[in-house]
């Protein structure tokens, strides 16, 4: 890589990751995170590298455990993700309440003062995706992730009102999530962008090429694009080639080396390494987790306890993988060699 | 269970409603519902007349309206629904937060007490169902309507375990609700009864005949039934054949005379009636009810305005009905006469 | 309509079946078939009892063997069905071509001449669906279902186009078939109706209530109708409450007796039987036939082989059931008795 | 494979378009279609450029219009599509009956004989798609593209041998194409692939990214690869970072210049051309187009009209676009520039 391109990076990201793609040992961040930042510093950090959603631990009993999830956090801030969503998808959002909330935003903001920046999960009913936001804010996060609403059925609308809801009631910048049916279309994205200013991102969790291809060309560079299917290596090529090259790693959480390869084998287009290792890990990792619904956060959980990492029970309603799937995920993950 | 609240478990199955089909004046009902009422006899309750989902009411800030919430309930308290459902579907208890949850339902219990009981609706997370499910049962709700958890798939297995935890945390009777992602199949709903005694009851929102029979078969009078489709008058008949003759009215929060009317005529299979009606109105509703995502519970608060008992505006993410949806809905009330 | 026509239509809906439900043993039908039936004469014939689908005989090349489905349909005809569907959904019209086509249909309506009504399937692209319809009408049968076109995305206005095009082509009656993807809603069959006089029937094979309800109550007695689920037993009850108590029965294929005898349980309202039957046949039924894509057929096929009345292998796409799945079928028709 | 064919197929891959990119005129092109072509041939073929599916002509009465289509086929085969699919989607081959099939591919081929290689559409009951097969086989087709089978469900088993029926009752190379209810996984695909020699390329209607990468990784380049959704440029760029380039043009039919100019624009990784193309032509397009069901072919006979190449009307169930869409659609044409 010549001289110009790490230019070009350091100017993207100012983080190594891409710049010393050899060395992935944990190492401290020169990074400074402020404590607050604005939508559009946010913005710029979405779109400027790998994006991760740690686990959130729970003990024996299920509650949150505070230690082990800051030993986490600080195992992986050092390995080059961009930004780091506490209480997202992968961190069981769903399954979290308004009581315990606040302590996981305020544990991943203080682990990673000034190594990471921390977007917080927010969703639910609107009063819910409100307290959660303006929590998260008063944390210290950096910007929230807006997760779909709970159960109704709804029109453009009323979707639209209820992210715009959330936007107005901070100040920092939040990212929008299109999944299962909260599905916001580029006409309502684009009046959604023309009253929010501080809706800088947009996520997707759909796997329409045709929907994420309307949005990208409709907003532009109004938004940081974040592809977000679970196990988003699978589509990140295809995301890239639309322009939007961004995503967010769940495998990130037990195998933080490879998922940092495979993103910078995407940025460099090096599709000989991509074709490695969806063949050699990705797709035989994907029938592990089709087999049961709800495994793309249990294989997570799964793949961080054989690593040496354990996060703890699932919550129900997910469920824990049985014996077999658990020895043929440890199987792929020991193929892949160090991950330190 | 003792002498005297079997007598009056007795009173509510055996209750006026279908006794007295053709007086359908309000009145003051001799049942007197206890504090607190245990599984079976919620079974019982249940399996007896028409249920009902009030709206919950909100002020124009969209706030949790007290007082008009207990006139709401004091105003449809006396039609001879058996229960009603507080912070029910209809009731929105998707878009409601953990701090005002309480409130509604102690507010349904306090004003209805010695009325008609009170079941009050749980759901989402599971540690969230279990504080909404310990709150009713210490707010002296007489059961629990369990929704679905929120946004993850989840298989068999997760879904019995979420419900199975949701029943072990009170000791009144819960009713398990098919519907979205949250789908029960026999085999599962057999395996909760036998571990989970105060498992008392089905609401169906699925719609899916093959399934309902299976269940029903399978489960025979284990379970009380509950019909639960959007508008479950169009089902009525049908799910009645299939031996399970009750349902949940949501039009009993506008048109209460019309929904026993209706409910009556579905208990003596008087095909007219049901058929008059079904052309009448609840086909034309339909029609307006289809024109938007999430309007059953839009449609109803507007038509509760209609006759004189505003329950102000929906939450986001659902909309209010357009102007002119709101004047053909106020045609086909007006149109089936006075409801007193 | 002649007198003669019009005294043998009146037979067939005041015919044995129901008159005499406690004597099944086949008989000679006084039933003289005329070789045409004018379009009211089968919407009469369609209202009027039991209706099935026989098999289509295949021999060990997959070729049509004319002999055996002349023996089938000797041997079912006088089991009391109404009439019989020739080159039907279960009798694999979907795997048929136009070169065998007709001879299909000219075997079952010479088989059946004077025994029992034969509509003939057709469907796919509109031109075939034609062709087919016309061949039958010549060939002497008595009215066409007319299953679903083929591949494309319609509208209701170019199904509509397409169902006029058919209707109009013949002038027997015509039964349209809402399945998959060809869904006509209210409005699409209110105005066919007024355009083709012979459009006298419309079969369900959608099973959403709602729409069902909505068609009956907005059509009323201008069609005939037929639930058609596969195994439509299970819904029977559900269809009749809703005002269409008329079905088709592909267990017709291979246990005749019990057929009549659930469909005689359905006419008479007699719950115990239906429900005696549901649990001990119907319902480990559907689980074998939920085993597989398709089997909704393959398992009538095999039911028949087991009785004794083979009709060879089904065509591909189609595959036969395993063995075990065979055993289990095996097991649950001889704990039903004797058919004849 | 002969010497000659093999300089041939070489020419063909090699060929003109990509090689001279910025001549986009009208030429007689060099290659020379033999009558005979092998698989593998096809397979290079398919692997080496733009592919275009034609209209199929239907005079006023919608009957084949063997002189119209031969012009179309004239006027369309200089623009340098590496090979036409004759009777495919796009040419309404779920409305063709078995009468007017082999006429229309042998027009194709005579029409097109030393300009470019023919590939036909077959498909429907499995019967019917081996006729469909072996007349193309007869008339001199090239290969033959198979679409899915009708309206039955059916399990993997059951579509491989579907598949493995038609590949065994030709010579040349099959096309598998996975849309709708036909959905084949990567293991069925390699197992067929085992069994079938001729049978050397996929495409892909599905649209589903896990899905397609599954595949492609799977089988690498045992198979050719073909980009099959509607409007498929606006899925072109994501394909090919998966690693399958190719795909059908549907707009081809009547902005072969563009048509032209995006395919060389995917090819040579120009994203500025594909987002000005995207933006100014293709998403309004799709606005147009996803106004109906069946519009993806309806959309393109009215842009062969508004260019002067009317293919006549849409067979049933397809419908016309309305006037108001027809001048819409106009308008984004005329906006391109002209097209020679």
């Amino acid at each position: 890589m010549g001289q110009g391109r790490r230019g070009r990076a350091d100017q993207a990201r100012l983080a190594p990751p891409l710049d010393q793609p050899t060395d992935t040992r944990p190492r401290p961040l020169q990074f400074q995170t402020t404590t607050h930042m604005n939508p559009q510093e946010l913005k710029s950090i979405m779109g400027s590298g790998l994006l991760s959603f740690p686990l959130t631990d729970f003990d024996a009993e299920g509650n949150f455990d505070r230690k082990g999830y800051a030993e986490r956090l600080e195992w992986l801030a050092p390995y080059g993700a961009t930004a780091l969503f506490a209480a997202g998808g992968t961190g069981e959002f769903f399954s979290l309440t308004a009581d315990e909330y606040p302590e996981i935003i305020q544990t991943a903001v203080d682990t990673c003062r000034g190594k990471v920046p921390i977007i917080a999960g927010a969703g639910g009913p609107t009063r819910f995706a409100i307290q959660c936001a303006q929590a998260a804010e008063k944390a210290g996060a950096h910007g929230v992730l807006l997760l779909p609403h709970y159960l109704t059925e709804a029109g453009q609308e009323g979707l639209a009102a209820h992210v715009e809801a959330v936007c107005r009631s901070v100040k920092f910048g939040v990212i929008v999530y299109n999944r299962g049916q909260s599905k916001l279309y580029p006409a309502t994205l684009e009046k959604l962008a023309e009253r929010c200013s501080n809706l800088v991102g947009f996520k997707d969790g759909i796997g329409d090429i045709e929907l994420m291809s309307s949005i990208h060309l409709r907003m532009g560079d109004r938004f940081a694009y974040l592809g977000g299917l679970p196990t988003a290596e699978v589509y990140a090529a295809a995301y890239k080639a639309l322009g939007t090259p961004v995503y967010s790693s769940a495998v990130f959480n037990f195998i933080p080396r490879t998922a940092m390869d495979f993103y910078r084998a995407v940025a460099d287009d090096d599709m000989a390494t991509q074709h490695r290792l969806l063949k050699s890990f990705f797709m035989p990792y994907l029938e592990i987790r089709n087999q049961g619904q709800g495994y793309a956060v249990s294989i997570v959980k799964a793949g961080a306890k054989i690593v040496g990492h354990d996060a703890g029970p699932v919550r129900t309603p997910l469920t824990e993988l049985k014996k077999n799937e658990c020895e043929a995920l440890a199987a792929l993950i020991e193929a892949l060699g160090p991950q330190q």
